[in-house]
């Protein structure tokens, strides 16, 4: 019994300290990029004698400035949960599971549709009569790719995350006895 | 040690015969989506007075057509192998979770992209010269807004997959017996 509660005990408190530091990285790093692409975005601004171009004259960047915004306060409020060692419970795991989720695809969305804005903007597209306008935009277009490349890290981070926090959810989900059972006894059927 | 060895020739089977059902008819849906996707926007084209429209003349269209086509063969290839019980062993359940994971990022991208393109069609952006080319070809930006439509069904199809692959490859982490029957005692006293 004595034994039983402290394995319990072990098991809700969110894995070992070095997961759980490994973890806190893995959400401060984001954080970190999140907030540098968004002020980067949030400054990408050039005047010059065709006129003034900012993020906000395009959607695209707009929803990238957002998109961080929202990812870096999740990454911020994620990592003071995961640093805190206390009962993990499944609702907070699937919680953990499908924020890591929806943000991973947030994230992803965002880094695609300015990367695909930011590659018409330097080719622009004949057939639609769209011009290329990074001839004279320049700065404003390598702010914006150094950006975007930082969304695509915070992405392969939250690929990461999510990794993490589908086996923290789904190695909960072995626990039932009788269905072990059940399946040994089935599965000796089956070899029989 | 004969229960043991039953329990994990048990949990290699691939689950239920209605679980298998269910993951096969959840693999075949978003290939025909795929397809449909694929040849809406194969056909998209429209000539006018303005000249020729047609999805090649569009990175994101062209982006879209590749990832849909393939999404469908590995949607088939991988509901043949989901449809046949066979063992599943630990490096198949992690080659399912990486690839179902990797496509829902190709598709979410690709509709991501295409839906950036077809907004700034219907749209287009005064401060980078971009004008509106949906007035003039409005039936391929119908046809184009439909392929989407069916690619983000198809996204959402795979975010289910995603999920249903991490169940079965993080499930199989709590194996061993050892830590199964600790788990056991422990939901036992949890329920006493």
């Amino acid at each position: 019994m004595g034994k039983t509660d402290v394995t319990s005990a072990a098991e809700d408190d969110g894995g070992s300290p070095t997961m759980r530091t490994t973890e806190t990285l893995l959400r401060v790093l984001p954080m970190a990029l999140c907030l540098a692409a968004l002020v980067i975005m949030l400054k990408d601004s050039q005047t010059n004698e065709f006129g003034t171009l900012s993020y906000s004259d395009l959607g695209a960047f707009r929803y990238l400035v957002h998109a961080s915004g929202v990812c870096a306060g999740y990454s911020l409020l994620s990592a003071v949960f995961a640093a805190v060692p206390r009962p993990s419970t499944l609702s907070r795991a699937w919680a953990f599971f499908l924020l890591d989720q929806l943000l991973t695809y947030i994230i992803l969305a965002a880094g695609a549709i300015s990367t695909e804005v930011v590659y018409l903007a330097y080719k622009g597209d004949a057939s639609v009569t769209w011009s290329e306008s990074c001839g004279s935009y320049g700065g404003f277009c390598r702010k914006a790719t150094a950006s975007i490349a930082l969304t695509f890290i915070v992405t392969l981070c939250y690929a990461g995350l999510s990794l993490l926090s589908s086996y923290r959810l789904f190695s909960k989900y072995d626990a039932p006895v009788a269905y072990s059972t059940t399946k040994g006894i089935e599965a000796a059927t089956f070899n029989a």
